[in-house]
């Protein structure tokens, strides 16, 4: 079941880890980089993440049996269109993007319907850093990757799309799209949107009053994914955009309850609210330890 | 400058770090710690905390000639009535509370008047984790402690509890009682709500779609101050109402900007308010890097 022409298209943290991890696992015969960025490609040959690279995309995907689009979410339509008429016959098609339903829509727009051997997947995995230069062989090792494939989408490209990132060393599991952008949106794309939020508003603050020169550990954990890639997440917040404003809607109601309670001084409200917070907080994170462990 | 007898009432994590780091600095003859839940008392001594307990506030206190409020900033007026008749002429008084406003406060509330050898203090550190176990020397190394002395705190005073906090291995900085409430609203107290906040309205979504099972390390980092003690922040949050609601509100337009942004597809606002606040977050924690380091 391993590969023999792997054509990545956007080699950057995402897709070069696979990159690395694959060759790390002799998983592929060959890798090829795809992308718009030639001396990122360069660097990619030089730091071993890719064999070769192309730069034209009907060069890059024929002749592979497997081809992951690991660019931005908000990049993918115009690429089903470049890609897609390439193919090999065979050639399974998968994606990385952190919205399904977007990406699901883009397949449609671009090629009148979804290719049913495209398997729409999401490693739920990544740093604060990005670019080639961070990627790393063991970005997935014992993280999910959540694949959505659609009804009619090929039981051996969904197989084979599942064994690639079994030997990358992550756990696969499969849900329905629309499942799957909720779920993110509540423990990703809320907290990313919150965290770029806060440290603005900070920000706007700090010139008067050096706020950040007495932040401590607990600010700079809770703001790290404000570091994370803007162009990146701005696709993801605009692409998953319903889900994302449903879950912030939520949560805002939540604030909003706690913060009145806090203004009238109500501490049962408040303290209540802080210990089942905590419970919760402290039950998911000894579930996680038990089960694969994930960084985003 | 060192300390004969050093009484810490309270001899939690913040309370027993101070402990543990001014020993393992041969700072103090003695230590005593003193509080009403006698089985942690008696682990202090056998964990090397403390030498020895008192359950009685004035035998604690009589003979000391450093003492310590380590107790949650809510039970510090009471305290303050207890403890202040019961001072050795000379003893200087110091707490490490979070809030400063409502410390001073309590003093003038308890005593009627702030007494003048009492230093408000608070040392900018800390973890989730609390009780005498988690007690580290190294807590307190490099990390901030602020002093918001008043302008008829003695002289002496403050410069003996800087010298305490400085041998514990802490930066020792003074700013104004109501400059510091905002900076730590801010860059604490505020991210403590939203975390507790957004953990809780998630937590009621869970038993649906198990959105905590998808959890990465970007929501765990994210979260993990959401498993600090509630209790204690608790008492932080209402006593420092509002500078609290006062940050709040300047985060929620700001938020509501962003999510208006993201709702009508404004993605160059999305963009660049997410571009933005990686700037700030990479600059202060570039700065934080050649500073001193904190974790609370």
């Amino acid at each position: 079941m391993s590969i023999q022409r792997l054509t990545i298209i956007g080699v950057g943290l995402i897709g070069g880890s696979l990159a690395r991890a694959l060759k790390a696992a002799d998983y592929c015969v060959e890798v090829v980089g795809c992308g718009r960025n030639v001396d990122s490609l360069r660097r990619g040959v030089e730091l071993g993440v890719i064999d070769r690279f192309e730069t034209d995309i009907p060069s890059a995907v024929s002749g592979a049996d497997m081809v992951v689009l690991a660019a931005p979410v908000g990049s993918l339509e115009a690429l089903f269109a470049q890609v897609v008429p390439h193919l090999d016959e065979g050639a399974v098609l998968t994606d990385v993007g952190s919205t399904k339903g977007s990406v699901v829509a883009s397949a449609q727009a671009a090629c009148g319907q979804v290719p049913n051997r495209f398997v729409p997947g999401h490693p739920i995995a990544g740093s604060e850093r990005s670019g080639v230069e961070a990627a790393d062989a063991s970005l997935y090792r014992n993280r999910r990757v959540i694949l959505t494939p659609l009804v009619h989408t090929a039981a051996d490209a969904i197989d084979k799309v599942e064994a690639m990132w079994a030997a990358a060393g992550a756990v696969v599991e499969s849900m329905g799209v629309e499942h799957h952008d909720q779920v993110l949106a509540a423990t990703s794309h809320l907290p990313h949107l919150l965290a770029y939020a806060l440290v603005d508003a900070l920000a706007e603050l700090d010139d008067k009053a050096e706020v950040f020169r007495y932040a401590a550990g607990g600010f700079r954990d809770f703001t790290r994914i404000a570091s994370s890639d803007p162009r990146m997440w701005h696709d993801i917040c605009l692409h998953n955009r319903e889900a994302l404003l449903g879950v912030l809607k939520h949560f805002a109601h939540h604030l909003d309850a706690l913060a009145a309670a806090v203004e009238r001084g109500d501490g049962a409200t408040v303290l209540e609210t802080f210990a089942r917070a905590k419970r919760a907080r402290d039950g998911f994170c000894e579930q996680l330890g038990e089960g694969p462990q994930s960084t985003e």
